[in-house]
């Protein structure tokens, strides 16, 4: 049953609704890939690469991470074909994409919702513990932007005090899961409901600005060669 | 047969002109990491790890995605030992490489052209679908490169507008060898065919200033949250 | 009997004092993760991300690399529960820890000292060959570093020709027990007195200033297509 939802199964109608958040989310993070590699001034190539590992790094460090090999972003092909579509859009039509900002927000909200419970979930099947399991997750769904943001040289937008909160709603939908998992309630309706938790959190944290808290400044954390 | 490709069998003469192609290619891997280093202003350590990293880092990823655990890298000491030697002479003789760029240009090419039909076929000896295939074929002849370049703080060189054709003919080549495998012509006459084409895509790339296509310039991409 | 050395049996006292330093170990690197998310102005989830990364990276790397899948780090709570408490103390108390860097370069050199140690043990008990063994007990002790240093935009602190030698006692150290598994004389007391080389050699070294060689400068090393 939880392998519905990781899109080994599609058999259900709820598991069609999931894969295909799934997919739209691989679009979603392929084009945000691909929109900062125009941004930094790359060539297709450089759009490419970041569009696939945008969408697929995070899943794939987690696979490799429990050792689900090949990966899924090996075994399923939609994980490689739909980033160079979302490429292929992106290099025609870059400068519409500013005037639909606002929905591109909506739907990576909804990937990043989706990609944490199936993380962990995923996690949780292959016999992981709660707790790394937690982890998993939250790398399956921040991980591909990570990855994106080192190869663009920028600094980790997840990272960065002034962004808003993004790592921390996929921490809570994959503790959530975690959480479902442990006490026998996961289930196609806590996974959709956690998603949906997640996914209006994100919003909110655009809506209000709402971000991570930050250390107060300081010098400390010189090198320690300094 | 394909396995003599992948260096796990050595037996004819091609496979010999193969093996040595193959550590050709590290070693001149290697030395582009170490040279990188040099000019960075690393030390001995710097120069070492970019050097074994450009020269494996590409094969170990497609390695680790494939399942191929331990990778080759590991397995077969001259691909530690060769870069190891790549940055003792880069260490000592580094003002002399300018002199001999072109005839390192070459070889790297060659490197090249063999790490994508080999990395193509490994792949698909190891059951990765077709499509995938490609893509690992072409991570094992650029990975190495883009690791090099981000351990390095710089823009990956195949990302970069101003650089000739690298990843490209290392695409065709990796989708010719997928597409003879599919065909069931693939086999040692179609491997040197592939690499012989991909080789010379790179020189006339180099020749004549090849590059890339890549978008228009224009303000799309900005990070979500600004 | 070495499986003692690499955590998955305690039972001997030696094992205990090995615990116990893996343990400082990874309480000290996440703390330097957490540091150096503080001075480049990150919030908590670059703090979180950074400190489990620094703790933990270098051995996920070696044990994806040698098949122990999945890795220690998220079979072992303690892995990531220590980041995060170093975490979470870092964020409260930065300004103090000016006050104790060198205790906690101490702290450090004692977790260096037994990475490299374990991390080549590990990999030798995993079937790896002396030469990919040696590179994996020193990935395990400095690949952290690395990744906490380039996920944080810096020039990674061991490429650094002004630091003193730190991946060279790992390389020591790792070298020396690869040297005595070979030899047959590996045991307890073999890995006790190779850490306390190791420690002692990198205390020197912070003392005294040593720094590993580098090449002279030069303007080799230019890309190849500039």
């Amino acid at each position: 049953m939880p392998f519905a939802l990781v899109g080994i199964e599609v058999t259900s109608s709820g598991s069609v609704l999931e894969r295909s958040l799934d997919l739209i989310g691989v679009v979603v993070f392929g084009a945000s890939g691909a929109l900062l590699a125009v941004r930094k001034g790359f060539d297709i190539v450089g759009m490419l690469v970041l569009a696939v590992l945008t969408a697929t790094g995070g899943g794939v460090i987690r696979d490799l991470l429990i050792g689900a090999v090949p990966p899924a972003a090996l075994t399923d092909p939609w994980y490689l074909l739909l980033p160079v579509v979302a490429t292929a859009a992106v290099f025609f039509l870059h400068p519409w994409f500013d005037h639909i900002r606002r929905p591109v927000l909506v739907f990576d909200a909804a990937g990043l919702a989706l990609y944490c419970v199936i993380g962990a979930v995923k996690a949780l099947s292959f016999g992981i513990r709660p707790i790394a399991a937690i982890g998993l997750g939250v790398t399956a769904a921040v991980g591909g932007g990570i990855i994106r943001d080192v190869l663009a040289r920028e600094v980790p937008t997840v990272f960065r005090q002034d962004t808003t909160l993004y790592a921390v709603p996929a921490f809570l939908g994959s503790a959530a899961t975690v959480g479902a998992w442990q006490t026998h309630t996961y289930g196609p309706p806590a996974a959709v409901v956690t998603a949906i938790v997640v996914f209006v959190i994100r919003l909110l944290s655009l809506r209000y600005g709402w971000r991570a808290p930050s250390p107060r400044p300081g010098r400390a954390g010189r090198s320690a060669d300094e």
